[in-house]
């Protein structure tokens, strides 16, 4: 409750990065920022004072400040050493996608500093990866914070946490998890109008748009929201021993699936899609003919410890039909809430709302340690 | 983030009350009871020791404890004194709808004392007893957690409070915050399929069922839905004077205004609400030629600070229209989220959701405490 100063750490000046130093900027009573890495520069606020504290800004404006120590990329055991050495709690805000990073979090944790992320890799990995995060966080009495790992600022894993630690019973989790699929199938078959554009296409206007990653076959083939129901199903209590270790729908045409992944992979791949537009047009028509829709989405049976993630067929007055954009919705059915389930919806994805939830869960972990 | 003791006191335990002790009974690491109180008996822990605890349980398993100190009602600043005396930090949990309990909050808050509530009363009345409240809670250096005034257990306030506090721009709030009314449209005018139910009928049916408070006018006159208006508005930083002081369109017919709130006033009220299902038929009907249905819902215009509650048409697909049963929706329109909203939706009402959303704040608090 006292005022004393909490000491940052932030890693990553990407989308998310960048709108998340804006924010922070904007913070009341926001912890003292003393280390802001890229992947080939780091500054750091001098020791032994970790005073001044660098700019909360852009990177470029950050790295002119003088007064700062700047070197090349540190190892992450020299960030967490500087950190730990700090006067007062430390915070490590890690706003990459990176694993190795990912899987230094323990080394953070242990001593004493807290992890905030939308990095989802690392809560994602393998199961004893997850487990050695928690434990180093109880041992080096730390905190942890990835809200922005599912469906960006949503308020999911906060909901989940809820609902879980205050003694519901989750039975099942469904939703659509990922802003390209969304948008993809939204599109492709609308669950009012009507639209004859082929999937091919549709895939290669969400490209243009930037919606895809660079790889649109990193979308395509499922790991994302594999990744993502990972983390949501450990967090309801089942032991998910790895993202790859229950059904997972590829849409990436068997085909098509030794093509190499170089930029003339992405442009080969791309240039055969067509060739399936039949196949993903007769999906879409059997749908047509039940009066459904079809969609990309993800489930947790919780009873029977199942996890899948692929294609559905869902009624055109349902929410998941009636999704707009690149929108994420997330289902909650509980022994509380009965038949109909606790729902968020709304923007899964973008810089601004991710960043968003890495800022909310800032000040949730400041609010904690001071 | 050491484990020591926090005192908790328990005002309350109607259907709230007593589903928040059997949810507090299975939480770890709970605080310690030390309080429970209904209208004309309080339990105590015996003083100096304020030990033994009261076993969370049901009132009557609680009271039957030798070894407490019972009492008959005490006031509130009573109590607050006993809880600031207690060896540790102290909250206290008020499950009683009373306005008079929430004008002591201050009493409490200044002595150091926590509050974690569903009572919308304190928090939606005169203006000056909410800047109280909080001013009292940032002297006494206490915490205030009120998520289950707005939607029960969805989280409604945190997600504002994240966006508020993150810097987005928070431009439209709109939804349906009322089970009793959400039940009574969804039936009357639902958005697929038919019904040629009568507007009093249903409201008979909705009290038979019990999802009427025991006069329905207290429903029907707006001012539950109104009082979280203000609420929310509030957070949104819009200074609200009373919850009366915007547009609340009442379904009570202006001719029945007059009929006393006795019990024999509500017989007269059902006897004669018939006479009015013409108007609301008509209403209804209206919106049906423009494909629309009729719903009940509040709406806070943050840049033009207009609050409203009242009756309007929605499309047939949008998700407000598409509401099930009792459910609440709210959707949040804000700077980050561009053209979609954010939206939480879900049961908004019921004595296990709503003390769902007392638990998790009171998880939140404790974590803050220790």
């Amino acid at each position: 409750m006292s005022a004393s100063p909490i000491y940052l750490g932030v890693i990553g000046v990407g989308g998310v990065g960048t709108a998340f130093l804006q924010q922070l900027a904007r913070l009341p009573n926001a912890p003292q920022l003393v280390v802001l890495a890229r992947s080939s520069q780091t500054l750091l606020a001098p020791t032994p004072a970790y005073s001044p504290a660098i700019p909360a800004a852009d990177w470029a404006t950050a790295s002119a400040t003088p007064s700062l120590t700047k070197s090349g990329a540190l190892q992450a055991e020299e960030i967490a050493t500087y950190l730990a050495a700090a006067p007062g709690r430390a915070i490590l805000v890690d706003n990459t996608s990176d694993i190795s990073l990912a899987r230094q979090y323990p080394t953070f944790l242990k001593k004493g500093i807290s992890v905030v992320t939308p990095n989802k890799k690392g809560f994602s990995d393998d199961l004893s990866l997850w487990k050695d995060i928690f434990a180093s966080a109880a041992e080096g009495k730390a905190l942890v914070y990835h809200e922005s790992t599912v469906g960006a600022g949503l308020p999911v894993l906060s909901t989940l946490k809820d609902l879980v630690a205050t003694g519901d019973e989750v039975t099942r989790i469904e939703g659509v998890f990922s802003g390209t699929l969304s948008f993809l199938f939204n599109t492709f078959a609308p669950a009012s109008g009507s639209s004859d554009a082929q999937w091919s296409a549709v895939v290669a206007q969400a490209k243009e748009l930037g919606y895809t990653e660079p790889d649109p076959r990193d979308d395509l083939n499922g790991m994302d929201v594999a990744r993502k129901l990972t983390i949501l199903a450990r967090i309801a209590g089942l032991e998910v021993s790895r993202p790859d270790s229950f059904p997972i729908e590829s849409l990436i045409p068997a085909e098509l699936e030794s093509l190499p992944s170089s930029a003339d992979g992405i442009t080969q791949f791309m240039t055969r899609l067509p060739e399936f537009d039949a196949q993903m047009a007769n999906i879409k028509d059997t749908a047509e003919k039940q009066g459904k829709v079809v969609r990309y989405v993800g489930s947790i049976d919780v009873a029977a410890k199942a996890v899948k993630v692929g294609l559905q067929y869902f009624d055109k007055d349902s929410a998941i039909a009636g999704l707009k954009g690149s929108d994420n919705i997330i289902s909650f059915y509980t022994k509380r809430y009965g038949a109909n389930p606790l729902i968020v919806q709304g923007a899964g994805a973008g810089g601004d709302v991710t960043a968003m939830g890495v800022s909310a869960d800032l000040i949730k972990a400041v609010e904690r340690l001071r």
